[in-house]
């Protein structure tokens, strides 16, 4: 994935208004300013109006999805993106888990007062860069400006609405004993990414956060007829905790494989060192897919012929026992309940 | 409008976590607490979708409205209102305002460390009332959390989904010379409602704020087949920016009465002390609807009929000049260029 955002420059010259004030969020020229020069420059596209209170859309079907998600990292710009992508892949994968084709986004920014006008034309610039690599366009927005000390750089806010083909019924309902479950890459590299500004560590090979969209990946599999039970990215809490959602919100048993779940030699070193258990950290380009035994070959083949698949590989299994937990089995075979922890092994990742 | 929030009482017991902690953002067990009791408790409806990352929605149309806002008002709670109410009111406002019939919302949540809890149980049952009253169901939520010191309690991004009628056409595009403007009731109560709560004013008599759902005013003209042109709420910036924005995006002058907007005499008096333009102080109720003056009447009648349009009037008129300015006749007859204020009377009032 290529995550520069686009290379045009700030089309706010530096000499004037370097930094957010508080009237950029007042209904006022400054914010006629902000909004035309700046975020309409990015998101130009025929379905962002301007003049109106809201977007007006046609749609292809009468179903749609529709989801929203609060992006609040820390910091803005981590190895591997920044805040922009998140707040773009993030709702276009919860669409896409959905089972529906992500096509048009709101963003709502709440920008702190001080902000470098720089760093959010970088943001704005990553979001349209995500939105035209996911195949949806922003078609809506606002922006209000709050003091300094009240907020923390920026805040953003994307809602997404896709449409659900004729057919495609993806729920945690649809979970049913034997589906086996395939998760498409290596996990915790996200959270790591993370960490390691936050933190200031310096990690012997440099870590990259996974943020990617999904929808191509589950458009291969719609698009190929599998018949998928349930889709489910593995965001904040990780693969674990989806699991354990997962067992819960279906009621069967779970048991997952612990060898087979890929991760990379220089992230167990750092989980080790740092005492985190991988499959607790956030991820922003990974999900699980429960399909039925008798397509699992079919799934895994054409996930790995999608560059966001290519590491896919069968992890678990669901049980018929109606008894909703996750057991992992380690690499000696020894087996163990996982258990969600209380809060979290780190704060504001998306 | 009856603003008190459902007469419920919080949900999780004051014993256990009083106060909103940086875990309950953090996709573990406190934060699934927080969701199942609070916000699933306040919020209950048949297309809250719990177990899917996205709400999945049946359309009676293929056209639709799809806008957002977030919602920064300081402080939380003022006369008339909190800001739950203008959460939902804001976007069902800007739906009603393409002439969408309302139907969906998103809640997105960036809670400060440390919010009461009982704070935020008032905040979610006040959307949950406004909610129930515009005829919309928040139908998917995000939460997170950040420090103590990096919000100010609480901000809330709400986006909204409608449907629009066929043949409903309603867009500044549309407006036209010879085109009658329609005020729906008096100005600049919800402005001041915030400053005299923020800046510990104690006014004669208690100005509460418009805040109000302005979707059944709207559809009183569009099931009367008005053939509205254009449609704004005036918030941020008043119905003097509003009138400003419209005359540019129309091309179409604008000559506005002032005599003819209603303003009461308690929020005048305010205004006159404090050096505000009651023209450019935020309302969260009002809006202005452009009709050919052939339907003025019919227009009005309607909306008087409602409770929110009981004090509707004619404001002022699009003339033919193709000059895009605001002009104002004032009580003795002069008139002058309406320009908008370059930064704003008064941050953070929604």
């Amino acid at each position: 994935m290529n995550h520069n955002p686009l290379t045009w420059s700030c089309p706010i010259p530096k000499d004037q208004y370097p930094h957010i004030l508080l009237a950029h969020g007042g209904g006022g020229k400054l914010m006629h300013q902000l909004i035309q020069k700046l975020f309409v420059t990015a998101f130009r596209n025929p379905d962002l109006e301007l003049q109106h209170d809201g977007a007006l859309l046609d749609l292809p079907a009468n179903r749609i999805a529709f989801t929203t998600d609060s992006y609040v990292v820390r910091p803005l710009f981590f190895p591997g993106g920044n805040i922009g992508h998140l707040a773009v892949h993030g709702t276009v994968n919860d669409l896409a888990m959905c089972g529906a084709r992500p096509l048009f986004l709101s963003a709502g920014f709440i920008l702190e007062e001080g902000l470098s006008v720089d760093t959010l034309w970088d943001v704005v610039t990553a979001m349209q860069h995500s939105a035209q690599e996911s195949g949806v366009r922003i078609v809506t927005g606002d922006t209000k400006v709050v003091e300094k000390g009240k907020g923390d750089g920026l805040y953003i806010n994307t809602a997404g609405v896709g449409v659900i083909p004729e057919g495609v019924s993806i729920s945690p309902k649809n979970i049913r004993p034997g589906d086996v479950i395939i998760l498409n890459g290596d996990i915790a590299r996200h959270g790591l990414a993370i960490l390691s500004v936050r933190e200031s560590l310096a990690f012997e090979s440099e870590i990259l956060s996974d943020t990617a969209p999904l929808s191509g990946l589950v458009q291969a599999l719609l698009d190929n007829h599998i018949p998928v039970h349930c889709l489910r990215d593995a965001t904040r809490g990780g693969v674990g905790s989806v699991l354990i959602e997962l067992a819960e919100s279906s009621g069967f048993q779970i048991s997952v494989d612990e060898p087979s779940i890929p991760v990379r030699e220089d992230v167990r070193g750092v989980c080790e060192i740092l005492g985190f258990d991988p499959m607790f950290i956030a991820n922003e380009g990974r999900m699980v897919a429960f399909v039925p035994s008798s397509h699992a070959e079919q799934a895994l083949e054409q996930m790995r012929r999608h560059p966001l698949g290519k590491d896919a590989g069968i992890i678990g299994r669901v049980n018929d026992q109606k008894h909703p937990i996750v057991t992992i089995k380690n690499f000696i075979g020894s087996q163990r309940v996982l258990d969600m922890p209380s809060g979290e092994q780190l704060p504001r990742i998306c």
